[in-house]
């Protein structure tokens, strides 16, 4: 066994069978394998150009690699847990094929550049990938917004009816959210595009590479400025990471309106059949299983992230071995993003929205008290003490069963008697949301302008 | 397709395909599924019992869940993500079985206290079987201590030599700090071995069950004392993951410890040939890659506990889909906890001490000028003066590149005259550890006591 | 400068103003001041009775730590943070008062043991308070259930009610939430309450002590088993803190409940004036702020345990001065647990539950689906098969809009002829939860009975 | 009492004191003040530009509040807990001083985007001011590889000397970690410098407000997209914990690696007694207390960012009292950030390196095998077959107890007869190093250059 193990020198015990299983990666570093052949692809093949092998050893070698990758590609692999790690399945496995040469192959490099490598080269298509999803569901977002922006349902705080807002207006407030993480990701593009690839073990190698070859080969902006920290550097797996993990605070924090939304006490979305599912013991239930599972998806971001954080503050420079420990909670992270905006994508695209009941509630709370201070204010009483008017008139209300609308002016005149007709063109909601007619307000006209500078954005 | 789910009445569209995968859970709840057979024969059984079922119908039924077990035990359990779950994986292939009398397997439970029951289960065991190891670690150690119960080392703080210990006292500090963990997991198996159920959906059932009967078979204490309480509670989750990252930080000492004990400057422990691994580019290495891989999955017994706590956090009762996240993050703490202890276990039996490197190490410091200042106080000086005295002595000795032991007495009474001859045996190493001789102190015989002790009640 | 810190004697340069301000702790652990006269009391005792020092000595040094105790208490204490630590503080005033006899205090132990010995005599007090009002809240809690036994309020599951429970039975899943937060933490205590004092800086010390007297003085169970592990050891903390991380999820949960109970669409509780806060802009709003305050601060409580995980997971043994940063979130969690348990029992102590808005709630939903299930079931269709029916007669209402009691018998049997008139005795609400009367269930019989135990209980 | 509070008109009973003091946050948002103010003589200045107060009111509002300003500043302001937090406090003493005008500066605005405003003004100072300080410690870090470019050490992997790297390439491997950080705070800048002044309570206000002006006069990019994700977002908080959080991992390792390498067994620097704090009981201790805290800090950074995540996870929109929650862990992180950084740049410029056991411990070891391997395979030995050989050789000395340079030609042509005399210039620490001579490497000329690059960069 030992001397499968390709650094056996200088062992003598071979390595006990539960530490075999203990220290193996090859389950989950397997995922790697199409990055790791596209690594060594570019590095033969600048090992070739730079004439540390030669040519013709770099097409043979180039040449087997396009067969594991095929093989890979095809399920026609297999896997030996023996062999350790994704790098050594494929090293071996290339000897196997060419002989002698394959042997070569690692010339000049480690394993420690070559996971660093592997690693900035997947979590670069996750990054890429999740950047398009997440201007997809921008898009639906954007979609919603001009389809209500006039939609005009009770903003919150407190979970309380504030003051009415649109429901376009909403949307656009999930927008913004998810335009920072896109753009967190994209300035995290920067600081993970750089190349490891020649720190070899942690110093460099004494053969005459050349990493800039490398780097443009693999599209990466540049080689890496110190090979020591090129090889225990894994902040762009933290920076990932973390911003993977904010991003779960916006889903987890839309899921949960979503979840209180389409509850029975609300009935604000209808979020269709085919986003919840039933109980094995309550025939009536229709849960919005989808929702709460996005809520719950995103402890795990939080938990991956935290778990990361806690993994790489422990150790001195450089490569130690617990940095094995960084691939599952980054696959996961990965795998999680992705398909949590994804689903998104496909739950939002379908929601119905009940605009009735979004009207009603928000005519059966007090959103327009503001309006009604304000209204005062304009009439030249100082706001703290229009503030204090208006929580008056709301008290009698609350005691009196009745809604602000509903009072006459003989009423509200014995809270204010500067308070006339007109007061009650503040007090509807129409009134109220288009009053609010700056950037950035509720206003169904503002609505739909930021709608369209979203929308532009979006296409730039 | 929507047929096939067992809530489907209500509903009129088929559920998406990327919903399905999305939320599909039996790729890892198929672990609890013997736990799931063994609640579910219970159940049968007590239906039977109470006249719920026929005594026929409950032997039916029973019957096939232990075809189906041993099915699954065998592999030839056909798993269908459409099915959703373990639940309606078994209890479809039960009615494929047996019929009709299949679907009344679920008569008055509910998966809500079906899942809190398979939970319970499964986590039992594994407090049992973690239990166990932590004991076995801790007999290794008391081994260690016993072998080496007047082997000198320096004692550390700030990974400053501090003073002399024994080897084998330090293994008994380890000692403890497990029987604390085995203590707290002894703890919270009380508060987990209570059966939850007959709390149905949340409210319990109509139909005249026997929960005690359930929970005698099942070989818990007692039912739940409150319906909704038990299909919304994880606390046993939280309490066992919350071991185990408490347990994780032990572990990750250790590590830390055997990490720095083994390298070349400390030498003091050879971790042996079977637990390490080399590297792929420098022939010379050997890696404590095994002490660095425990620290690392450390973080991961942090990270889930984390997650587990945002999970439910954030959940009002009683049951919401977000529990379906809580299955991984504690398989994976289970997973991980046992295998760290066990390979503790593995690699302590087998660790190579290093006594002449530790003694070295020990006599190199400064480490007995404690006692110098103990000497001092017990010639009427007060302590405070004592320890300034020493100060400027050892100050005088880093200066001129000299051991404590190694300055004569004319040297010795420029710092004060009430030093005589005597003052050579407690600057020993030997002389000081003895010395420290009351419980819990280094002293040998104090550490042959404690291990006598610590093997006494781990055979209790 | 330098002279003035009780560990000069080695060092040549003073210590830089910036880092005095950096390692200083005696801001916050001054908190600890009262533990550490304690400790220090007893271990002057001690040392007089084992002739260490003089019994006159030690009469001088109990003498000026109680003048000491005072001066703080009243306020009329100078710290100083160049003496870094409480510790040094309350020292360097003893000296300053008695002269030096005061240096003969730190004879036979070690800042090391000092501080665990403080912290622990810390910890317990607060475990003990908090156990206190964690039971005067399960005390509410079981007045609230016993008053409102019968009060009938739709359970939810998904937040969708699911089926009709009583308020009476959700209060006491919160008294059992609370009462496996008081197990844990008195199991906690046993392993708390042990005297590290005598463990001095790691080793133990070569003074004849006696440990077994200082541990009874300050009513430990008894002294530490290793010196070692003494001055390492903050399982204490940790455990302290898991458990308040762990009362925190069940703070948040229950806080989350009452700001959806008393948002404008739930309206099932009104939280009072008193709990709730205003708007500056708004003013009609009434916002539910200790709750959401609340659910706030459990965060923190999960923070701090994180970090102090962290922090414990990095460090060799044994002690290292890391662990000055375990006493900052140590307090925090603490003082946070206590105020939120404090306001908890004062909020809920003066809930008012709108039992009308409850009833109605339950009503509207299809709360008592399952009844009709269970009916079906008793008519002998399979509890498969009666599921299916009750979910095509629950669509069917839903685009009828109508209840399940108001459909007729006739539309009824277009879905089962089996159905007859008794069917409406299992569709109202009181029907339903009557029928679920076995141990844990909400009838009101088994919730006055629960009630009676927990009372039972929590008397003990 | 209630008459204080400004939001009061709609309440009956006074607040319970208990709550007051629950819910106060002036005794930490007073941090706050000075930006507070600065937001509303801003928006002040807009309201009498647009004519919504009159321009006299504007000055004499404006004019106030410098007065407070000053007040709060020669620290004359009297903080009164039960004006809840900073911006009551402050309206209220503008009130007191200039009569009923002061009611109207919260014209068209609420706390909510006030409180957003403060917060974003804060951090973006904090941005600033860590993003200076960490450049500081960059010239530090270059300053000392201009220094050390030449002095070799061993370069660790595993903590195992691997292969020589110099101090200078060390410590620019460092350089870039802290480049990272800057680049993230720099990026973090853009989406933090906009202003959410305007979006008032959440919807925005029927007052003609001019939102381009209060952005411009605080010299925010913009003002916010969307009124309803301005007061409920504090991503902005988010990435600068994110960031805090990265960076601390950073410190963490460099903190870590000072402990090993000041250690008694490393030597290989010297952290200066104003670094250093000795014990109260061992006399020769000079323990590296600063590193160590630094290493404890960063644990705080971790716990922080986790609070804040779990924070926002669980809101709905927009803005929740959860949010008060937000202040104390970000002005630890920031607080915390800042003195971790200045102290390390003050550390690091005294540091001492002992260049002599540096060279020491790299000729110790076996650092120079990988040269060894790579000088057989410019012989035509594939580098698998070159790495096992080493290995043998490497196994022969460790049982030999010999170094590799003393094995002579006889002894290596038993490894291998390719091996000539030439071999031991390779094998030398100088040849070694230089030897890995490309961009990147630690070769004494690249790590020159390297430190010209980074000084350039430092200095645009």
């Amino acid at each position: 066994m030992s001397n499968k193990k390709l650094w056996g020198g200088r062992f003598s015990a071979a390595i006990d069978k539960a530490v075999e299983s203990f220290t193996a990666s090859v389950h989950f570093d397997q995922r790697l394998a199409l990055y790791d052949i596209q690594g060594s692809i570019a590095h033969a093949s600048m090992l070739g150009n730079c004439g540390i092998i030669s040519n013709a050893e770099a097409d043979e070698i180039i040449a087997g690699l396009k067969q594991i990758q095929k093989d890979i590609e095809s399920d026609n692999f297999s896997w030996q847990r023996e062999l350790e790690d994704v790098h050594m399945n494929i090293e071996a496995r290339l000897t196997e094929m060419i002989g002698d040469t394959g042997k070569k192959l690692h010339t000049g490099r480690s394993r420690n550049d070559q996971i660093a490598t592997d690693m900035r080269l997947y979590v670069r298509d996750v990054v890429d990938q999740l950047s398009q999803r997440v201007k997809d569901l921008q898009i639906v977002l954007v979609d919603l917004a001009e389809q209500h922006f006039d939609t005009i349902m009770p903003g919150f705080t407190h979970l309380q009816a504030a003051q009415p807002v649109t429901f376009g207006h909403h949307m656009l407030a999930w927008e913004q959210m998810l335009e920072r993480d896109r753009q967190r990701l994209t300035d995290s593009r920067t600081r993970l595009n750089i190349s490891p690839l020649g720190a070899a073990a942690l110093a460099g190698t004494s053969y005459p590479i050349n990493r800039q070859q490398t780097a443009e080969l693999l599209a990466f902006d540049r080689p890496s400025e110190n090979s020591q920290d090129s090889v225990s550097d894994r902040d762009f797996v933290l920076e990932f990471c973390s911003n993977a993990a904010i991003l779960g605070t916006h889903i987890s924090r839309m899921a949960e309106e979503m979840v209180i939304w389409s509850s029975d006490k609300f009935k604000f979305v209808d979020l269709g059949d085919a986003f919840c599912t039933g109980s094995s013991i309550m025939p009536q239930k229709k849960n919005p299983d989808v929702a709460e599972l996005l809520r719950g998806k995103s402890a795990r971001l939080l938990g991956n992230q935290t778990q990361l954080l806690v993994l790489m503050k422990g150790q001195p420079l450089t490569y130690n071995r617990d940095n094995q420990e960084d691939k599952e909670p980054l696959f996961d992270s990965a795998d999680t993003a992705l398909a949590c905006v994804d689903i998104l994508v496909r739950m939002l695209a379908q929601i119905t929205v009940n605009t009735e009941q979004m009207y009603q509630a928000a005519s059966d709370g007090f959103a327009t008290a503001t309006d009604l201070a304000d209204y005062l204010v304009k009439k030249q009483i100082p706001f703290r003490d229009a503030h204090e008017i208006v929580g008056k008139v709301v008290a009698y209300c609350v005691q009196n069963n009745q809604q602000l609308g509903q009072l006459n002016i003989e009423t509200l005149n014995q809270f204010s008697n500067l308070i006339e007709d007109d007061v009650y063109d503040c007090l509807t909601l129409e009134g109220s949301v288009s009053s609010r007619n700056h950037i950035g307000g509720t206003a169904p006209e503002q609505v739909k302008q930021a709608a369209i500078r979203a929308r532009r954005r979006l296409q730039a």
